[in-house]
C-alpha cells in the first residue's frame, strides 16, 4: 500500500508518466481488459419508415456525382460518438438513385455489398459487367473492383449498402481510386456475366479453378434464397435435418471458389422464422446488422426489445444476446464481421437458456 | 568397366543379390525412372453399342444380390494384364439393374460416382436419402457412406460407375462393410434431401458451415450442367471470357463446402465442343476416362484416333496427348485422378502445338 | 447544384439526419475513404533512458498485485488521444518486477509476448511451465493461457510486453479471468518444458502433430536468433542468398506447427544491420513497434528522423515509410500487426526508391 | 440362381466379356474390395550384416557413373514379385560410394532422402549446396532438385536411400533429367547453406516466408534428434507429458515452412525405446520401413517376430500390427507413406490391446 508520505511523490510520478507518453496499466486495466466484451456500440433500431423519407428528400436536394460519389445515408450507432458507424467494424447505409442517374465509377479496398429490400431498376456495373438489382437480391462487391451504378428505370430506387468502412478506417488500410464519371454502359441484362459463369449449383468454369479471396458471383438471386429456405422448412416438417432450430431456417451466402464467406471481412446470411417461432438467445463476439425483409416480429437484443416490420434495421453489438420471435413469420437479412473474428482466433459463440 | 576376370564374380554377386532380396538400381533405372511418364495403360476405346448388350445379357443371366453386390462390368485396359482397371487408378464400369430390382446396401472406403448417359427410373439411396438418376445427371458417392439402389420403373436401366478401386487396391486402404440386403425404401422423389439442402447456387445451410472432405451434394442435374455450358458458349459469342479455348466449354463438378473437387481422389468435368471445333492437344500426369454424352467427333489419344458417338468410353493414360474434334458438336463427361497428383505435388500439364 | 432557395430545406434535412441517427456519406467520404491509409497514429520515439527510470520509480512506489495485475507502463502514441495504445492495434509496455515479487496468475484472450533487452532473473510461468527470461530472448504468450511471473533473483528486472490489447478492445473480443494470486512455483530451470518439446530445429513431438493456432514454443533464445543472423550475413559475404538486402539480415519468429506467425494477430521479427548499412525505404499497411537491442543508428519514419540507441522504442504507423541506417551496426526487435492484414486480405507493401 | 440350362450361355457370355475387354465385378469383388486392407507386401527383415557385404562387393566390382547413376541395392519385398519395392509405394536401398568417387548430378520427380546409420565422409550436393552426411543424420531430398554426391574421405561410405519410386512408377508421374557428370565442387563444409538459413529452432529467414511443398532444410543432425528424444524421456521421468507411451519417445521430421511432413509423399520419424519398454500394438493404413539405429530388441509385425540389431531393416505393410520390445533400449529410424493416405482421406490408425 502507498503511505501518506508517498502520495506527493506518486502524484509527481503520474504527471511524469503523462509527460513521457506513458500510461500505467493498473489504472486502465478494468476498461482495457474487461472480463467479457464490453463494446461501446449499443443495440439500436432504425425504422425504414423514417429513413426512407430522408433518402427521398436527399434525392430531391442533394446532387449525385464525383467527390461525394454516392447518395448514401449511414446508420450512426448512438454509442459511437456520432460517427457513421453502425458498429465498430460495419457501415450500413441506405443509398438512393433517381431515374436515369449514374453513380460514378470508383474502386476501394473496402469490401461492400448491396441488399435490396424493395424496388428494382438499377444496375450496378462491376468491372464492366452490369448486374441487375431486384427485391431480395444480395450483391457482393469485394474490395478493389471498379464499380458504378445506373438507374435504367423511370422510378427512383433505394437499397442498403454494407461495407467494412469502420474497420478499414480503424486499421489504416484504405486505398481509393476514381474511375470514369460515367459507368460507360446502359446495358440492363437480366443475368450478369458473373451469374452465367458462376451461378450454377456445384459447378465452376474450368477456366477458373483456383480459390479467389472473394466470391466471383456478383448476384445471389432471391428465387434461390427463397427456395433454399422453403426447402429447409419443408425438410423439417418431414422430420429431416436442415433448420438451425425448430422453425428457424437459415442460409449463408458463400464464395463458390472456397465454400467460405463471400468476402474476407463480412459474413452475410438470410434467416427465415416460420410462424409461431421463437429463437433461443445466442450471443457471440463480433457485431451484426439485420434488416427485416418481410413479416413482423419481436426482436430482443441485450435489454432492448422492439417490434419490427419490413425494412427496419437493427444492430447487435458484440456479446449482446439476440432472440427473435414471430407470430406470422419473419424474414431477415443479416450481415456481420464474423470472418474477422474467426480468422484471428477470437470467435466465441454462446447459446443461452431460453428467457 | 568390369574386366573379363571379374565376370564370374559379378554373376555370383547378382545371384547373391536375388537370394538376399536385393535388386540393383543400375539394371532397373531405365524402367523405374524414365525421362517422362511411361504408363503401362494404353489408350483404348469401348463402344457403347458393344458393352450395353453385354450388360443386358448379364441382366438376364446373372442374379443380383449379396456377395456379388452389383451387376457391373468393368473396363479392363489392355495394358493392365486383364485386371478390371480402366487405368492404374480408375475403375469404370457399366452397371445394370432390372425393373423392381434392388442392389443391396453396403459401404466402402472407395470413392465412387454414377453418370447416366441414358435412361431413368433408378434411385440410389445414400444414408437413407433416395436420389433420382436421370440422363445427364452426375451422382457422387464419397467413400464410407451407406448406399444401395432400387429400380422403381418397369424398364431396366444402365449407367456408368466410376471408382478409385484400382488405386485403393494398390495402396492397401480398402475397408468394406455390408448393410441391409434391401435398401429399405422405395421412395422416388424428384429431388433428394441433399439437393434441397445443398443445390442452391452460392448458398449453404447455416447448420453445416465447416468444410467436408467430399461433397454433400448427391446429384448434379443435367439442367444445370447444360445451362452452364450454354452460358459459356453464349458468353464467348458475345466476346466475353468463359470458354477454355474457342468453341470449348467446360465445367468442373465441385464440393460446395470447399470449391474443390467433389471427392479426394476423383475429378469430374463435363466438356462441350461447339460444331466445327478442334481442341489444342494437351497432356498431363494422371489418367482420365471420357464418355461421349451426345454428338460425334474424332478423338486422338497419343497415336490412336477414333470416331466416337453416344455412350462410347475411352481412356487417356498419363502423359498421352489428347485432342478432340467435331463437325456437329460433341458433349463429353470426363473423370480422372488429378486430385491425387495435385495433392501430392505431382501434377504437370503441357499444352502442345496444334497438330 | 443546390440553389439558394434550397439552402434552408437542406439545413433542415441535415438536422433531421442527426435526429434520426443518420450521417451522409458525401460529407464524410474524404476522411472515411482516403486515397491511401491515413492513420491517426504518429511516428514517435520513446527513450529507454527516460522510461526505465519511470519504471524503477513505479517499482518503489506502486505495489504489485491482484486487480492491477502487472506493474506495466504503456507507450501512448501522441496521435491516439492519450490512450495507452502504441498504435491502433498494438500495446507496448515496460514491465518491472522487484526481487522476490510475484505477478498473479491470470489469463485473457489478448495475445502477448515479452522481449528482454537487458537483465535476467524472472521466470514467467505458463500453465505451470516456468520459462526463464534473459537478454535477447523472445517469449510468446498466446491468448487464453494461464500465466504469472516470479522474480527469483535479488535484482529487479524490466522487460517489454507486447499485446494486441488495442485491437481486441476495439473489436470487443476480450475475455479475462483471474487465476491464483501466487504463481505456485518458484522453480527456475534454464530450459522450459516447452523448449524441451519444441526447441529442436525441424523436429516435432509425435504426440502433437496437428497445427495449433499459436506457437507451443514458449521461448526463442538469443543464442539461436543471434546465430541465425550471423549465418545470414556470413552467407551474404560468401556470395550466397540469405539477407533481405545488402547488410540487412532478418529472421521471423514462427509457430513450428504451421511455419506461420507465432500468434494470430502479432508478427515478430529480429533485424540486424551490418556496419555501414542503409535500408531501402519501405511502407506497408499495418503498424509496427521496434526496440533497439544493440548498437546505434538513424531511423527515419515518414518525415521523422531520430538517432537511436539500446532500449529505445519507436512506432511505425500504417503506410509510413521506414528506413534504417547505421555506421557501427544495429540490432532491432520488431513486432507488428501484419497477420491481421494478411488474413483479411488487406496487406500491401511498397518498396520506395532510395532517398 | 443360374439354371443348368443357362450354364452354356453364361460361359459364352464370360468369353464375350473377355473379348470385349470387360471384367465382371461379381467375380472379383472379394479380391478388389476386401473387408480390410490386404496388401500383397509381406512383413520382412533384411539384416545389415548381410546387405552391407553385398554393397561392399558391388563397390569393388560395379563401376559408378552416368546411366546407372548410383551404386544402390534396393530391398525387394518377397510379396511384390521380385520388383525392387520394399512396399507398394516405397523404395529402400543401401547406397555405397568409394573414396574419391563421385555420383553424377541428376534430378527426378521422385522424393528422396538419405539416412546414415554409420560412417561419414560423403557430401551430397543439392543445387550446389554441399551437405555433410554423418551417422544419425537425416537428409531429405525433395523431387526435382539437382543433386550428386562426392566422397571426400579415404574410406568408403554406405547409407540408406528412401524414395517414392514405386509410387511414382505406379502413378505414371516420373520425370528424370541428367545434369553434369561431376558434382562440380569438392567443398566439404560442416554445415550446409540450407542449415545456416533454416536450422534455427522456430526461426525462418524473412526472405522466404511463404510455404514450400517440401522442406528447405537439407540436413537434420543427429545431435538435435538425440537431444529431443532425451528431453522427452527426461520429461516423462519428471511426470510431464512428452512421450508417445511409457518409455517411447518419438520425433517427426518436419518442413519448417509448414510444420507438416518433410515431403509430400514421405513421412519420416525417429523412435527411441527406453530399456525395458514394450510398445502397444498399432496398425494403420499405409506402409513403413524401419531401420535399427542402435540397440537391440524384438520386433513383431503381423505374425512375424524378429530379434533386431544395428542396421537391420524391416517392413510393416498396410494394416499389419506392429509392436516393439527391448530390454536394453532401441533406437529406430522410420519412414512411411502416411502423407499419401492423409492427403487423400484414406488414413486410419487402430491401437490394439496389448498382446
Amino acid at each position: 500500500m502507498t503511505t501518506d508520505a508517498e502520495v506527493p511523490e506518486l502524484d509527481a510520478l503520474y504527471r511524469e508518466f503523462a509527460q513521457q507518453g506513458l500510461v500505467p496499466l493498473w489504472t486502465e486495466i478494468g476498461d482495457l481488459m474487461p472480463h467479457q466484451p464490453a463494446s461501446p456500440a449499443v443495440p439500436h433500431l432504425w425504422r425504414w419508415s423514417s429513413i426512407l423519407p430522408m433518402a427521398e428528400q436527399a434525392g430531391r436536394l442533394v446532387p449525385m456525382g464525383r467527390g461525394g460519389e454516392r447518395r448514401a445515408l449511414a446508420l450512426a450507432n448512438p454509442g459511437l460518438g456520432g460517427r457513421p458507424f453502425a458498429t465498430p467494424t460495419l457501415w450500413a447505409a441506405i443509398q438512393y438513385l433517381n431515374p436515369a442517374e449514374n453513380a460514378p465509377v470508383h474502386r476501394h479496398t473496402q469490401n461492400a455489398f448491396r441488399f435490396i429490400v424493395e424496388g428494382e431498376g438499377v444496375w450496378t456495373v462491376v468491372n464492366g459487367d452490369p448486374v441487375a438489382m431486384r427485391r431480395g437480391d444480395f450483391l457482393p462487391q469485394a474490395g478493389w473492383n471498379w464499380h458504378g451504378h445506373h438507374n435504367a428505370s423511370d422510378r427512383p430506387m433505394a437499397w442498403i449498402d454494407g461495407l467494412d468502412i469502420p474497420f478499414q478506417h480503424y486499421a489504416g488500410s484504405t486505398f481509393f481510386e476514381f474511375g470514369p464519371d460515367d459507368v460507360g454502359t446502359r446495358e440492363s441484362p437480366s443475368r450478369s456475366r458473373s451469374e452465367r459463369l458462376w451461378g450454377h449449383p456445384g459447378l465452376r468454369p474450368v477456366t477458373q479453378v483456383t480459390p479467389s479471396p472473394a466470391t466471383p458471383l456478383l448476384a445471389y438471386r432471391w428465387e434461390h434464397t427463397d427456395r433454399a429456405l422453403r426447402d429447409q422448412l419443408a425438410l423439417e416438417s418431414e422430420g429431416a435435418a436442415g433448420t438451425v432450430e425448430p422453425g428457424h431456417a437459415a442460409v449463408r451466402y458463400t464464395n463458390p471458389t472456397t465454400g467460405g464467406d463471400v468476402m474476407p471481412t463480412i459474413r452475410t446470411e438470410f434467416h427465415r422464422l416460420a410462424p409461431d417461432t421463437t429463437t433461443r438467445p445466442v450471443r457471440e463476439t463480433g457485431s451484426s446488422v439485420y434488416q427485416v425483409f418481410e413479416g413482423t416480429g419481436e426482436v430482443s437484443v441485450g435489454t432492448h426489445t422492439w417490434t419490427v416490420t419490413r425494412g427496419d434495421l437493427f444492430v447487435v453489438p458484440s456479446w449482446q444476446a439476440l432472440s427473435l420471435s414471430t407470430d406470422r413469420g419473419l424474414d431477415l437479412f443479416r450481415f456481420g464481421d464474423a470472418p474477422i473474428f474467426e480468422r484471428l482466433g477470437q470467435h466465441r459463440v454462446e447459446h443461452l437458456e431460453d428467457h
